[in-house]
Formats: structure tokens, C-alpha cells, sequence
């Protein structure tokens, strides 16, 4: 991975507060890892001994292989035990139409649509169900696993939830764990160390990711790997340098960032992405708006705003530098609707270009700031490099802007709000 | 369709800005439906004799009819060649585990691998080409055309072009109009005199949705019921109200609007809707940044950042009031894991009320402001609605904001970068 800072006219101006704000990352970086094995830290993502441990990924994998005897299988989970799964999955997968979806997300979100289609869709289908939730509690997951329960129940016996349902829960606590021992079910479980947002390399993640036919016994040679490059506290480590140049820019009124990419696959990945420092850095009135850019469909609805509109913006790109199936347009064609100079040209060439041109379209022209983030190939292996970067450039970045990137006090408000209409 | 404004404590500070405002808006709204004739006016979408004619219409559903012999219809077009037929098409359709893609989009991007699946799944596919581009000559779909055109030559042959492939471009230039009349393809014309991204009552949207079996012969009456309802130049016309809120607000430092749903089904709609803000108010150093929330997926992620972080931002929740088919939840199921307080109650009910607490949380709790523009029912009708208020009141809003709604001047930057790149 390569990180570059794409300079715009007036980057000049930063260099002192640069210069002052890299070393205070470099301590908060040392600090961070100093309090890794500290109970209620939330950082054993970082790296702890228990974490991807070979026993654990060979209980997820043989678990895995049990439920492909299963036509559909349905993963339950929101925010967190949703998001991050469906990152590897969309990536390991095809395009959406060329391959028929074996995994079904449901309960990230209320919408009766889609679990009325989804209730009348498996009649037919032999499933199983994997219900991510540490509580049991929340109301999106519960209200779809209660209907896609009693679903079980009705089309075969309640002595099929041992066998159809597996769940990732609390070790101890919370109603998805009663269910599971007075059931006995298959269960694993949500670490008491990492938060939702950080938990896509526990059980949480790696469960759906192994049912989708991901390499998950591969993970720990990378992460030792992604540790030994990202955890430097020095001043080339571009984790640092990405935390530093963000809050940079939110200090000069730059207070939205676009995650910028061309391969619509990376879709569930932006939106991971937004979850993870929108809930970190959002809080007490403070923190960078996330959203995303799709390239080049988005061109053509906000990179109208992007070149010419209000300068309260800036990109981060994440590029993919190789594609070696990338087909050649051939010279023979006819010529009637393009010129001759892309003949010969390959596909992944043209984009690159366009990536390319954008760049300097809105750096140059535009004033706006842009970063890259180049990586290889397109991979479960690159996904979690990227996923680790963007995990410890966030805990770095919150620290930077004084916040806790480890709670989310804001999400509770309208939960209770729901409840409190429901019961009334 | 009504639209309601929820206030926050310091919305009392508007009041003098508003009342000055709205008359202004009046007449804009007066300018704009005196315009609607000039040529270069891109006003034609308002109201015109030719617009949505009955003959056109009739041609338009022939066509669709013919194209019912293939298997798989495969649209070419970008921004607003593309995203308003995705609207409506996504919300005719069921949820995409449970419908079998028939219409599948291409040259919305460059993408090489979705182009490299795309070819490869049409091996053993029928499959004809509805091509859409005002010139012909942007990258995006000429070159998606210029492969998939080469396909249908390689696996049929070219005498094939004047059955598989019909047109939507421009009535006597271009590049595509040449093709059309060389090999006597099918062919619609894109208007003159409205700008893509308020194109999708013509045929640009309309041959795509009536492949998608959506009923366009409704469409003339829906139009004229629209018109007598927000054509209106007095203070009552939400069309007016919003415009007007959306600049008050701007002015008073909330840069950023979220258009708010819950069905995932929607989700193209917001994604036209960027584009139709975007485009025409992102200019001159101006305008509000336009992203989309999807409930209550979002509030796992984004909902932290809504309720606690930078006050910037301001909402718009575009709800849906019934659904008579919304499924009850039984009071006999068990009750582990979900408490008694759901039984009886429809989803749809349970999501409403998700609805309102979130508004509750936001707008209160958060101070957020918050409008909500409630339909009746989601069908192919109320997204008419919300398109022809968008439209009108984007125009209007932007004449407020005092830039142009009807150009897009920084389109082109990036697109002249990837022409000398490419050509280097």
C-alpha cells in the first residue's frame, strides 16, 4: 500500500501545524499499544494473543463447511456485525449478476418490504440462519430472527434450531445466549475487548466471510504482517501521516471527506468506512462527515459539486494499481463511436486514466485536497490491509481531535425513543 | 404528499428570513413558468404540449413490447441517463434475493471487472442493448457500447444491430444518431430542451421503465394532477417551503442534507437526487452538500455522528404511510427474545415508529433540523410526485441560492484530463 497527498495550491500553509501534529501522533500511537492488553480499552483488535487464534479459525471454518449442506443462508446483524462481513463477501463474490447470492443479509433494518420478500422467498429454500448480536437485545436483528425463527419452527420443528441456527453472541450474558444453551446451538463469540465497528476479524466477520469460501487460515501471517508495517510510532508510518492530514484539514474547514473508488464492489467497504469514523470522531458537536464517490457514475451527479461547489470537502482515494485479466480493446473494431486511441488500450488502463484525470481535475483545477491509498490487486488479503490502516488511522485521528473513538453515546437516543412509541 | 417541518429550539430565529424569502420564490416560480417556451431554457419538463405526448407514449410501450422477445435488456447510459429509470425500475421490481435481474445497467462507470463479467455472463445469454446518450461520444457508455455492440456482431452478426439495439440520442447530431440512421436502428429522441438530469419523463426513462412492464400510459394524467398542485406561486405550495428552508438553512451554516428513507428500495431515488442538487447548486463556490441515510441501517453508523457531531447537517425524511399488506406479529410466538410489547403490531407500524423516534431524537435531542415529505403509498405514481417536487423545487432553490440550476460547467474538467491522458 502507498499513501499519497496529492497537494493542492494552498497546502503550503500546513506544513508547521504538519510538523507539530505528527509527533503528538507518534505518541498517541505508543500509548495506544502500551494499553492494548488493559481491560475496557477496547484495543485488542490491535493485537492480542487470543485474537484470530488457529484453534478459533478452525471452529469457524469446520463450522463453515457444515452449513454449505444449506441452499440460502441468512446472516442476521447490524452496524458491525453486518457491514464489515459484506465488505470481504462483496469482494470475494462476482458482480451481483452474475452470481446467485447464497448469503442473504437480514435485521439491518426495519423496512417490511424486505422481510415480507424475504419471508414468501425462503418457502422453497432450505436455509439456516447466522444471528449476529452481543445483547440479543437490539431491535432490528431480534425483530428478523424472532420472524425467520418462527419460520424454522413452522417449516420443520423446533428441534431444527440446533441445527439451523448458529449464533454469535455474549459469552455469558444477554437473551441470544440463553437461546443458544437451552437450544444448543452452534455458538461463537463476540469478544468483550473489541467494539462492533472494530470486530470484523472476530467471529463476527469470519463466520459469513468462511460460509462465503473466503481464506480465512491465511489472516493471522497477514495481520502479523499489517502489524509489523503499521505500528511503527515514526513519522513515515502513513497511518499517522493519513490521522494527521485529517484533522488538518478539519481545523482549516474542510469538515467532509469522500472515500473515493471505482469498482462498485467497494460499496460495502465505504460504507464500513463511514461507520468506523463517523461513530469514533461524531461526537461533542465535533468530527469529518463521511461519504462516498463512486467513480465515474458519481462524476456525473456530485463531481459537479465536487469541482465547483462550496470548498468544505476533500477526497481520499483508494486505487487499484493491478489487474492482470483486464481485457484489450481491440483495434479491428469499428470505429464509429470512439476514437481510435483507445484500440489497443486495456480496460483497467482507461480507468486508471480516468482515476487519474479526476485527481488532478478536482486537486489542480478544483482546490481540493486529495489522498490516495494504492493498493495491489483487489483481494480479501488488500481488504484487510486497508481495513487495518482505516482502524488504527481512526483510533489515531479521534485521539488527535480529543474524542473517545471507542464509544457512540449517540446511538442509544433513538433506540430508547423507539421503544418508549412501541410501548405506549 | 405533505410536507412537515420539525422544528428545533432555534428555528423561532428564521422567521423574519423566511417571510422575506418565500415571496421571493413566488416569483421565481412565476419567472420560471413564463420561460417554459424559450428555446435554451431547459424548462420543458414543467409543462409542454410535446412533453409526455400520447404518441410518443404508444411508440415508446411498442417498443418495450417488441424487446419482451429477449432475455436480458441491457441499458448503456450515465447520470441522467441512468439513475431516474433505476428509481423507478428498483421500486417496481421486488427485493433483488427474490427477482431475477431481466434489465441490467452498463457504461454508468469504467469498471473493467464488471465490464469483463458482463461479457462473459451474455455468452449464453439473448440479450438486446438500449443505448442512451445525447452525442454518443461520453467515454462511459461509448465505450460500454463499443464492447457490448461487438458482442451482439461476434455472436450474431451485424445485421443484427437493426433488431437488438435501439437508441436514445440526440435527433439529428452525434455520433449515435449516425449509427442509428446506418444501421435503421430503433430510436427515440432525448428533447432539446431539458437537461439530463430532468429527462427521466422522457423517453431516456420511460423505454427503460416500460421494459420493466411500469404502466407510462398513466403518466400524462399523473403529470397534469401534478401541475395544478405545484405550479401554484403562493406561500401554501411545499414546493416553495422547501426551497425556501433549504437556503435559510444553508445560510445559517448547515452545509450538508441528508435525504432520510427507510425502504432499501430507495436508494436510487436518493441517488438521483444527489445528482439533480448537486449538479445544480454545486457552482460558483456554493451550494449544500447532498448524501443520503438508509434507516435504521445508518443509524449503526452514521446515526452517531447525526445526533452528536458537527452541527452542519439537516435532514429530509421522504416516509411512506401505509402498507396494507404489512405483515402482524403473532402474540403465540415465543418470547425470548423480543419483548411482548411487538405482538399484534405490524412491521410497518414497528418501522414508523423507528421513524418517528429517530426524527424525535435528531431534531430534538439533536438539533437537527428536520422535514419529513410523507406519501401515501410507495408505487410508481408518489415517485412521480417526488420527482416532479424535486425537480421544481431544486430549480427554485437554486435561483434563490442565485446560481444557474439548468448547466453543469465542471462536468467536463475531469473528462478532458482522461481524453489527454488517454490520448498522451
Amino acid at each position: 500500500m502507498e499513501f499519497i497527498v496529492n497537494p493542492t495550491s494552498n497546502s503550503q500553509q500546513y506544513q508547521e501545524q504538519y510538523a507539530t501534529s505528527i509527533q503528538k501522533t507518534a505518541s498517541i500511537l505508543e500509548d495506544l499499544k502500551k494499553r492494548v492488553a488493559e481491560p475496557q480499552a477496547f484495543l485488542e483488535w490491535i493485537y492480542s494473543p487470543n485474537y484470530l487464534s488457529e484453534k478459533e479459525l478452525e471452529a469457524i471454518n469446520q463450522q463453515a463447511e457444515r452449513l454449505s449442506q444449506y441452499e440460502k443462508i441468512i446472516v442476521i446483524g447490524i452496524g458491525g456485525s453486518y457491514i464489515g462481513a459484506k465488505a470481504f463477501i462483496d469482494v470475494a463474490q462476482q458482480h451481483h449478476f452474475k452470481q446467485e447470492e447464497r448469503i442473504i443479509f437480514a435485521g439491518h433494518h426495519l423496512d417490511e418490504s424486505y422481510l415480507n420478500d424475504l419471508l414468501d422467498y425462503l418457502d422453497d429454500k432450505d436455509f439456516a440462519l447466522i444471528v449476529i448480536s452481543k445483547s440479543g437485545g437490539t431491535l432490528e436483528p431480534a425483530l428478523a430472527f424472532r420472524l425467520l425463527k418462527d419460520k424454522i419452527r413452522e417449516k420443520y420443528s423446533e428441534s431444527a434450531f440446533k441445527e439451523r441456527i448458529v449464533t454469535i453472541t455474549d459469552a455469558q450474558k444477554g437473551e441470544l445466549r440463553a437461546f443458544t444453551e437451552q437450544h444448543q446451538c452452534n455458538s461463537f463469540v463476540v469478544p468483550d475487548n473489541i467494539g462492533g465497528r472494530f470486530s470484523v476479524l472476530s467471529p463476527v466477520g469470519l463466520l459469513p466471510m468462511a460460509v462465503a469460501g473466503i481464506d480465512i487460515m491465511e489472516f493471522p501471517k497477514h495481520l502479523k504482517q499489517l502489524q509489523q508495517k503499521y505500528l511503527k510510532a515514526e513519522e513515515q508510518n502513513p497511518v499517522l501521516q493519513y490521522a494527521v492530514w485529517r484533522n488538518l484539514l478539519y481545523n482549516n474547514q474542510f469538515a467532509i471527506e469522500l472515500l473515493v473508488f471505482s469498482n462498485p464492489k467497494l460499496q460495502a467497504l465505504a460504507e464500513w468506512w463511514k461507520q468506523l469514523f463517523g461513530e469514533s470522531e461524531g461526537k461533542e458537536g465535533k468530527g469529518i462527515f463521511p461519504a462516498s464517490l463512486q467513480l465515474s457514475t458519481d462524476l456525473h451527479s456530485l463531481g459537479q459539486y465536487v469541482q465547483e461547489g462550496k470548498k468544505h470537502l476533500f477526497e481520499t482515494f483508494v486505487r487499484i494499481k493491478n489487474n492482470a485479466n483486464s481485457l484489450h480493446i481491440q483495434a479491428k473494431s469499428d470505429k464509429e463511436h470512439i476514437g481510435d486511441f483507445l484500440a489497443n488500450k486495456t480496460l483497467h488502463y482507461i480507468n486508471s486514466c480516468a482515476e487519474q484525470g479526476t485527481i488532478k481535475a478536482h486537486s489542480e483545477k478544483g482546490e481540493v485536497p486529495v489522498f490516495e491509498i494504492n493498493i495491489e490487486e483487489l483481494n480479501p488479503k488488500s481488504l484487510m490491509e486497508l481495513i487495518y490502516f482505516f482502524e488504527l488511522s481512526c483510533a489515531v485521528s479521534a485521539s488527535l481531535l480529543g474524542v473517545n473513538p471507542f464509544n457512540q453515546p449517540g446511538v442509544e437516543a433513538y433506540k430508547q425513543n423507539i421503544y418508549d412509541l412501541l410501548q405506549s
